[in-house]
């Protein structure tokens, strides 16, 4: 298997990407194509040692910044790392494209070059999010902020192929994210969308209201790209608050600094089944080859976790299980 | 000050309402008329010790439920609590209104009996939500699912006159919930919304993304009914979700536990920082009355603080104060 991963994507490319990568390569066994600036890649290389067999580079002598706008890596930035990896997948060997940078370059990216499987309209992100029991997968959670109706049903369809074949849910529920529970609750686009499930959604179980995100309504969990963008970066912004105000308070007593302490390891695995960066990638849907998005600043770690994802999609052929599944419909 | 308070309405009415009115009655010196079934309020009251000439019933023989369609309150059960109260507000001597009935009754029946003050096409449901530093009001959580961006606009006008009358805030600023923070992030919605309120409200900010909803970015932040619902509602559920696996991985660890112990006061006032429902109640803006939205959980604490902030209300004569505002431009 090998794995083309966007060397210059992210807040601290290419170092965290490297050492990731690193890592991944350690730990999966998997080899690793890094993709961006060689004298800059190979130099974060040299401070590691690693099976020289299982990574190489592949030089791109421009970078998608974080402000671009994301048609630029299609016209201007032909030469981009996000760009020359994308197109590395059409070749045969290359299995799957992992990148942390600019979210909206990477979504037009790869739909103008892989183009878009048979059956879906609009690319989506997913996301595996925490369930008090086990995960679900929330679906679009920024690749489409204003989607009609037939984008959701296609994201549904998705997901429940992504929960079916990588996580191993026999029967995948699919619920909308919507403001209340009933039919006929929410916006026009809420209503509409759920009259569309209703009738041709295998499995659909109805609205799920945020409150409930956590409380395994439904294994898949569809939305507009704009409500699920909304929702992981509030989560990120109450958890860090959440923190920050901890601290504070803490600090104000000796008592609940060592009560701190007592409950450091409780307070991580509380972190690690909360924070779904954990997982590491949100897996790019409906374009014809395995793509996943990391988290702009992500860790060497969360780097690592991403490989891991992505290599699970390889391993499960996702790309030939949509097609069955959407395309057949 | 006289405020009048639907005995019936939320999930636990009338017990959890009128005990809170008690503590509200002995704590804030205030005169409260409590709307409802006469016999089972007078049940209620009975438990309790209190001024007598401070509270008062006002009969109302029916119950709006919270599954009812929202227009049923006007034009099915008239004799409601909620509309009995509502058209309280009408006579003199009657200063504001606590419910923590069904939302969308509330905001219906408010608008129709109450009518809109001038200028102000739509109601919205405000809150108060906490920041780092300070508080913010976040406007709209869910009486308009689906704004113009003119809507958004007279809420941003509103939240000021809210910040600086009721909260004390000398100028405050007004930012846009959207998933990036340049111009022309969002969908369609979002990119009219931006440009309207650069054109024409004072002190705008621009974008807030809503992982830095607790970040002082602005002390008003605007947005649609859905995706503000969405969000608190969110809150809710992820806050839910921290407490119920941190309790679960603590149960693991006896070290954990007396962690738990030490550092409950800190704990506690986390809860208390980060969680809005201490706040108590959500002002519903832009209908001729005061209006106080609790939630539909309440506990006697929670309808105690809506109190508490309806008096505030009524101190800063936010309808004046909203009328010189908003009418004027």
């Amino acid at each position: 298997m090998r794995i083309v991963v966007d060397a210059m994507g992210g807040d601290h490319a290419p170092a965290n990407v490297v050492a990731g990568v690193v890592d991944a390569v350690r730990e999966f066994g998997v080899e690793i194509v890094l993709v961006g600036d060689t004298p800059r890649v190979q130099a974060e290389l040299s401070r590691y040692s690693y099976p020289q067999d299982r990574i190489s580079i592949v030089h791109a002598s421009e970078v998608v910044d974080m402000d671009d706008n994301p048609i630029d890596v299609i016209r201007r930035k032909k030469d981009s790392s996000m760009a020359v990896g994308i197109n590395l997948l059409k070749k045969p060997g290359y299995d799957a494209f992992v990148s942390a940078g600019n979210t909206g370059a990477l979504v037009a990216a790869a739909t103008f070059y892989l183009r878009m499987i048979e059956g879906v309209d609009r690319p989506g992100i997913g996301l595996v999010i925490p369930q008090i029991d086990g995960c679900a997968f929330l679906i679009d959670v920024g690749a489409n902020s204003e989607p009609k109706p037939e984008h959701l049903y296609q994201y549904g369809r998705m997901a429940r192929v992504y929960m079916q074949h990588v996580m191993g849910v026999a029967s995948p529920t699919v619920g909308l994210i919507n403001i209340g529970e009933e039919e006929g609750k929410g916006s026009e686009f809420e209503k509409e969308t759920y009259r569309l499930l209703q009738e041709k959604m295998p499995s659909f179980v109805g609205n799920v209201e945020p409150n409930k995100l956590f409380k395994n309504k439904a294994d898949c969990l569809v939305s507009t790209g704009f409500v699920g963008n909304v929702i992981i970066k509030f989560a990120e912004g109450l958890m860090e608050a959440e923190g920050a105000v901890l601290k504070r308070e803490i600090r104000k007593s000796p008592l609940a600094m060592l009560g701190v302490l007592l409950m450091k390891g409780a307070l991580n695995n509380l972190r690690k089944q909360v924070d779904y960066s954990e997982y590491g990638g949100a897996p790019l849907l409906g374009v014809n080859g395995i793509v996943m998005k990391g988290h702009g600043r992500s860790s060497a770690k969360a780097i690592k976790n991403a490989i891991r994802a992505t290599i699970r999609e390889v391993e499960h052929g996702i790309i030939d299980q949509l097609k069955a599944a959407v395309t057949a419909g």
